[in-house]
């Protein structure tokens, strides 16, 4: 019987079976393969259309590949997978759904915006530490190309970007959770509550999803009884400059000062000047392939001990934009350790 | 130590500590409120907008008001919640974020197109049965205008409809979860593989979903050793006419004859003839309303004892029909048993 309750304050489950991260693929684009993490990506593609007819067809191939990748690097097949937990940007997760439909694994169907990657990765640690799997994959993707058209104004418009516009990471990430070997695991999952303080512009995705990460990482304080200094890195999903400076801000009023292991996924994974991505990068990409790339291969070499991941979601649609609504935000957060 | 696999099969979790359906509550649209079920649903609109000034906002408001009149039934509060899971067949799950946003409630968001009543249901009972919860809704919505304006036409087009067309419930479901009381239980989650057979027509969901839906059942069988003779109801989410008939005949082939016990929610939910509406019903919000109802209540009457619940989804969007795609399919199924 396992009904005692494993929650631990509001919104956090403490792991009692920590499952483990045995493999990750991160596959990324030329733009952000030309930028300061590029060594830290497993695969970089030449042509961001990756040989594709459109720019979905292209993101729906990276986030297949990047499944694919994991299970062959694991040594396994397809049918040792119990569950697929994925979702992406595109509306009806056509990216998630089309990568699925060529994968004989039972689909879990997730949207989370940009906080899909610790969405899926937390509601497939539970799945793992409750017994209902032996090997689970988390993944999600963007597509610069296929999110501007979607969202914004299509390339073609040459539209002009603002200050604080984030640029959409193409990317995919993939993450295989299994009880076996020595690896990084997940100690603690907190799930978020959507927030939203009326921001409507939704070139300022970043101010948007602020708050909910504010709130998502006290919540994990106050569950946890950690602190800052509990952590070597926490990363937000894709806040960018703008949103990173807000929740640095507003958690310090919450007591809590994360100046010192703080970084944000959106606002390393380009040169931001060099590549003019102005306030950093922004999509579910973002956070998979920094967490999949360069913080999972940070861990494996001892480089960072404590991970804190905190992926961060504008949940509005151009529908809900048109007709006046500001932009909800959302933010998850998984606890990444290895010792 | 709970790190035994719980897996029956390949795709199946035979739940060691049921979760009780405690309570649910089904909204409708006036349409939906003059068929055959009306007797059962709680809540009938008398005008489809629910006071909105927009069909969008009508059904974030329905799945907000079906949410919150759970928690009240059950004479609790938002704070005892530890889980919503929720989605809808919108852009960026607009109905459910939009919902989500004005409640202080821990917020996982699916998306299974209409599948999301089952997906909804076998993830929160999965949290339930894992001890990761005391209290999870699940909840999902649709609308007839929203999802017309959003995968077809705009209804100021006067667009004729296809002979196999099904009509989208505008409804909302939403049960609550815990291990409280004697109430009906969930017995078994089968979780789905993506299936497509090559369908390209868009007004023909049903064959789209057939295969999934046989596939999915087939599974379940299969992992349990259970046949249809044990069920007193199999229910299909909204396949209509036209999918229903194909599930049952392949079923058959693969040895199986549900005939006896099989109902699709799609089929029932409208007088078809006298409504127009020509296969029968569609949406994320037909299989909730009429489980969440019809079905609920006749369990809890003693009128069904045994019953697989099998919402089914189609996975395409505009921009993939627009790319020549063909509509991928997805099931999930949930044995709901009561004695």
């Amino acid at each position: 019987m396992n009904n005692e309750q494993k929650k631990v304050g509001k919104q956090t489950v403490k792991l009692q079976n920590p499952p483990k991260i045995i493999c990750t693929t991160s596959i990324v684009g030329p733009k952000e393969g030309d930028g300061p993490l590029k060594d830290y990506f497993d695969i970089i593609l030449r042509d961001d259309t990756n040989g594709k007819e459109s720019f979905e067809k292209a993101e729906s191939s990276m986030m297949y590949t990047a499944i694919k990748e994991t299970i062959k690097k694991a040594k396994l097949e397809e049918k040792d997978i119990d569950y697929l937990l994925a979702g992406d940007l595109l509306n009806q997760l056509a990216s998630s759904s089309f990568a699925a439909r060529d994968m004989n694994i039972p689909f879990i169907g997730l949207y989370g915006a940009c906080s899909t990657m610790a969405e899926s990765l937390g509601l497939a640690s539970l799945l793992m530490d409750g017994g209902y799997a032996k090997y689970v994959i988390a993944a999600t993707s963007s597509h610069f190309s296929s999110a501007e058209r979607q969202f914004r104004f299509p390339l073609e418009y040459g539209a002009q970007r603002s200050e604080v516009a984030q640029w959409t990471v193409t990317g995919a990430g993939s993450i295989l959770l299994s009880n076996e070997g020595d690896n990084p695991y997940v100690t603690y999952v907190t799930t978020g509550i959507v927030k939203d303080y009326g921001i409507k512009d939704a070139s300022n995705m970043g101010a948007a999803m602020a708050p909910a990460a504010v709130d998502t990482i006290y919540r994990h304080f106050q569950d946890t009884g950690r602190t800052p200094d509990d952590y070597d890195i926490i990363a937000t999903g894709d806040l960018g400059l703008v949103g990173k400076e807000i929740t640095q801000k507003l958690l310090l009023e919450y007591g809590y000062d994360i100046k010192d292991v703080y970084i944000d996924c959106g606002a390393v994974i380009y040169d931001n000047e060099r590549q003019k991505t102005n306030s950093g990068a922004s999509g579910c990409g973002c956070s998979a392939v920094v967490t999949c790339g360069y913080l999972y291969k940070k861990m494996l070499k001892g480089e960072i001990g404590k991970l804190l991941l905190v992926s961060t979601g504008a949940l509005m649609s151009t529908t809900t934009s048109l007709q006046g609504e500001t932009i909800p935000g959302i933010a998850h957060a998984v606890a990444i350790e290895y010792s």
